[in-house]
C-alpha cells in the first residue's frame, strides 16, 4: 500500500516519523506494508530522511495509480481543496487534518469521495488526537445527542490556563504563546473563537447529519478576558473556559462558542493547557467526556494514521461513516437559550440598587476590586439578559455561566 | 430485523428501554425497523410493556430464524456461556455486556463466531456506558499502548468519594452503598477488586491480541482504605482510588489492580462517585481519557444498544474487530515495575530513625494523628519497598503512589 503526503509542515513530518517509529504495528493493524511514496511540498529538505519522496507537483500523485491513500497536511482552503477534489476524482482515498477544509467543503468532498468510490476521513480535524469524530459517529449511535460542549482549541486554553496560574495579563501570555509556537503570528482565528466555531460545526454536521455553516455560529473570543474575571471565578470554585456549545433545542441545535465559567464539579474544568476534551450527553448515555491533546505534531499525527489504517483496511469497499448532506441544518436560536451570566460593573456608574433593579433576583458576590460590585443573574433566555444588561449602566464584564 | 434478549433485569430492560424510546433514532441507524421478539427469563413480569415477549426457554430464540442478534444480559457464567454459544452456532450475533463472561470465554465465543459467520461484540463488559473497546480497537490503532489505568468500577468509586466527602467508615458506606443498590449483597467482586481484575484483563487482551489471564493479576481491594488514609491523601492534594493498571513493560504488560493514591493534576483525580474513567496512554498520541457512567441500567444499556446497532449494519458480514487469540499473554512481573508508596507507621513500634534507615530518600509528612509518623518512600521496585517494609516494624499502612 503506497501513500502520500501533501503538505510536510507540523502535522504531515507528524503523520511521517508516526509511521516511521510505529511501522511493524501500522503493518500488521494494516495487514499489508504501508509505504510514504511521495511528500508534496514546495520546499526542499535535504537534511529530512525523506528527502528523495519530495515532489513539487500535484500531478505525481494524481497520476500515480500505486497510491491509494492521500494524506492532506497542508492546511488553508486553497489549493488544498482542489487537491483533494483531484485525489478523490483520481479513486484515491482521503484523510485530512484541515479543520477549514472539512468545515467549508466537507459535505462536497464526501459527494465527490462517493462518487468516485474512495474514502474520505477527517478525524484529526477536530480535537487534534482524541477520537471524537468517530466516538460520535460509530460508539453513541444509539443516543440521541442533548449536548456537545468542547474545548477544541489548545491555544486559548494553553493562554487562559497560563493567565491562571500566573496572573500574567492576556498581552503577555499571547505573546509567550507566540514565542512558544503555541500561538501563530496572527492569532485572530484563535483568540476570535473562529477555529473553535469551524470545529463544533463539523461535531454537529456529525451529529445532525446535515451541513452546519460555523458562519452562523455567535463568536465571542476570549481577547475580553482579564486576570481580575479569572480571579472572580477562582474565588468562586469556577474556571473560565472557551467553550465552543451545541445544545439541543426543538428537534435542532443551538450553537455558541465563547468564554464560560464553568465550576470545578464539571469535568471540563480541569483541562488545562494545551490539552482539549470534548463533553457529550447522551439521552440515554448521560454524560460523558474524552479528553486528550488537542494540538502537536506527534497527537494529531496518530490520529491521521488511525485513518490511514482504517482507509487501507477498506480500500476496496471504503465506508461513509461521517456522511451528513449538504441540507443546512437550521439552527435553533442561540438568543433563545436560558443561561446565568456573572456580571461586573463600575460602582462609580450604577449602583447595587440599579442592578437589583434590572436583576431582583441576582446573587451578589463580595467584590475583589474597589469600586465594584459582581453578581450572577437569574436564569433566563441569553439575549434576554443581554438586553437588561445594555441598560445598566457600568457594566465592565458579563461572562455566561455553564450549568 | 428482530432481535431476543436474554436476561430482563438491570441491563436487559434498560436495554428494551433504550430501543423503545430512542425507536426513530435507531431505525434510522439501523436502516430498518429493529423489533425485540424474545426477551428470556424465568420470572414473569405481568406490568410489563414486553410482557408478551417474554418466554422461558432458549429453544424458542434458538430455533426462530428470524432472530438474528440476541443480547446477552443474564450476568454469570452459566448458563450464559451455554446459551451464547448455541446462538452464535445457530448463525445469530451476540452482544453482551457480562464481563465475567468475556474474561473467562471470550476468545473462545469471538472464536465460535467466526466459524460459524456470526458477530460477536462486549462493548458494554467495560466502562458501562463509555466506548473504549471501540476506541482502542478501532481508533488508537496507531500508537503502540503504553498505559491504561482505570477507574473501572462504580461501586468501589462511590464508596471512596463519599468517605472523602464526608468522613464516613468504610463499613458505613458499605452497608448505604448495599441500601441504595450500588453495592451487591455480597459485594466481595466489587471490594477486593476481582470485577476490576476482569475489566483491565478484557481492556489488556484488545490491547495486546492475545488472552490475559485474570486470574495472574495480582489484586488488592479497598477493604483496608481507613478515611485516616484519605485525609492523608487530601493534605497532599491527593485521592485514593481503586485502579485497574496495564503498564508497557518488555514486550508485554504488567497488571495490577489496587487502591493507589493519585496527584491533583492526573485527570482520573476529579473521577467521582458511581463515574468510571480510563486514562490511555499511546506512544505517539500521549495521554487520553474516556469519561463517564460506568454503571448503571440505561448508560450501559446505551452501549449495549450500540453495539446492536454496529451488528444490524453487518448482519451478513460480520467484524470481527475485537479479535484477541488464545495464547495467553505472558505478563510481565509487577514486582518489578517501579514506584512509590505512601507509609504510615506507628512510632509506639518504630521510630522515624528506624524508617529513615530502611528508606534513606523518605520525604516524611506532617502527621495528622499522635503516634504515627507518614512519608513516601522513594522510587523502587514494588517487590523491593514491600521487602524493606515487611522489614520495618509498626507499618500501619502502604499505599501506591500512581505517578
Amino acid at each position: 500500500m503506497k501513500i502520500a503526503i501533501m503538505g510536510y509542515g507540523t502535522i504531515g513530518s507528524g503523520v511521517a516519523k508516526v509511521l516511521t517509529e510505529n511501522h511493524k504495528l501500522v503493518k500488521k493493524n494494516v495487514g499489508e506494508e504501508l509505504d510514504i511514496k511521495y511528500i508534496l511540498d514546495l520546499r526542499d529538505f535535504p537534511e529530512d530522511p525523506h528527502r528523495d519522496k519530495i515532489v513539487n507537483d500535484i500531478d505525481a500523485i494524481i497520476n500515480d495509480p500505486e497510491v491509494r491513500i492521500v494524506v492532506e497536511t497542508m492546511g488553508g482552503l486553497h489549493p488544498a481543496f482542489e487537491f483533494v477534489k483531484r485525489c478523490l476524482e483520481a479513486g484515491k482515498s482521503v484523510t485530512t487534518s484541515n479543520k477549514a477544509l472539512v468545515a467549508d467543503y466537507g459535505v462536497e468532498l464526501q459527494e465527490i469521495a462517493r462518487k468516485n468510490h474512495a474514502g474520505f476521513m477527517c478525524e484529526a480535524s477536530v480535537g487534534g488526537g482524541i477520537p471524537i469524530l468517530r466516538v460520535l459517529d460509530t460508539c453513541l449511535t444509539a443516543d440521541l445527542i442533548e449536548e456537545i460542549s468542547g474545548i477544541v482549541n489548545g491555544t486559548t486554553n494553553y493562554m487562559l490556563t497560563e493567565m491562571e496560574k500566573n496572573g500574567t495579563d492576556f498581552e503577555t501570555v499571547l505573546k509567550d504563546a507566540q514565542n512558544k509556537g503555541y500561538a501563530e503570528k496572527d492569532p485572530t482565528a484563535d483568540i476570535e473563537g473562529f477555529d473553535a466555531a469551524r470545529k463544533i460545526a463539523i461535531l454537529t454536521s456529525i451529529v445532525s447529519h446535515h451541513n452546519v455553516d460555523f458562519n452562523e455560529i455567535p463568536v465571542e473570543g476570549i481577547t475580553g478576558i482579564s486576570v481580575r474575571d479569572i480571579g472572580y471565578a477562582k474565588k468562586m470554585n469556577m474556571a473560565i473556559k472557551l467553550i465552543a456549545n451545541a445544545t439541543r433545542e426543538n428537534g435542532s441545535y443551538s450553537l455558541r462558542v465563547a468564554p464560560y465559567m464553568i465550576k470545578n464539579d464539571n469535568p471540563l474544568y480541569s483541562v488545562n493547557g494545551a490539552f482539549n476534551a470534548i463533553f457529550v450527553k447522551g439521552n440515554m448515555l448521560g454524560d460523558s467526556m474524552y479528553y486528550g491533546s488537542g494540538a502537536g505534531s506527534i497527537p494529531t499525527a496518530s490520529a491521521v494514521c488511525a485513518d490511514i489504517i482504517a482507509l487501507a483496511k477498506k480500500i476496496d469497499e471504503p465506508e461513509y461513516e461521517f456522511y451528513w448532506d449538504s441540507n443546512n441544518l437550521k439552527l435553533a436560536d442561540p438568543g433563545k437559550t436560558k443561561c446565568r451570566f456573572f456580571v461586573r460593573a463600575d460602582t462609580t456608574k450604577t449602583t447595587k440598587n440599579e442592578a437589583e433593579n434590572m436583576f431582583p433576583d441576582a446573587e451578589f458576590r463580595e467584590s475583589i476590586y474597589d469600586n465594584e460590585i459582581s453578581f450572577i443573574t437569574g436564569k433566563y433566555q441569553d439575549e434576554e439578559i443581554l438586553n437588561r444588561l445594555n441598560r445598566l449602566k457600568g457594566v465592565i464584564q458579563k461572562i455566561r455561566i455553564k450549568e
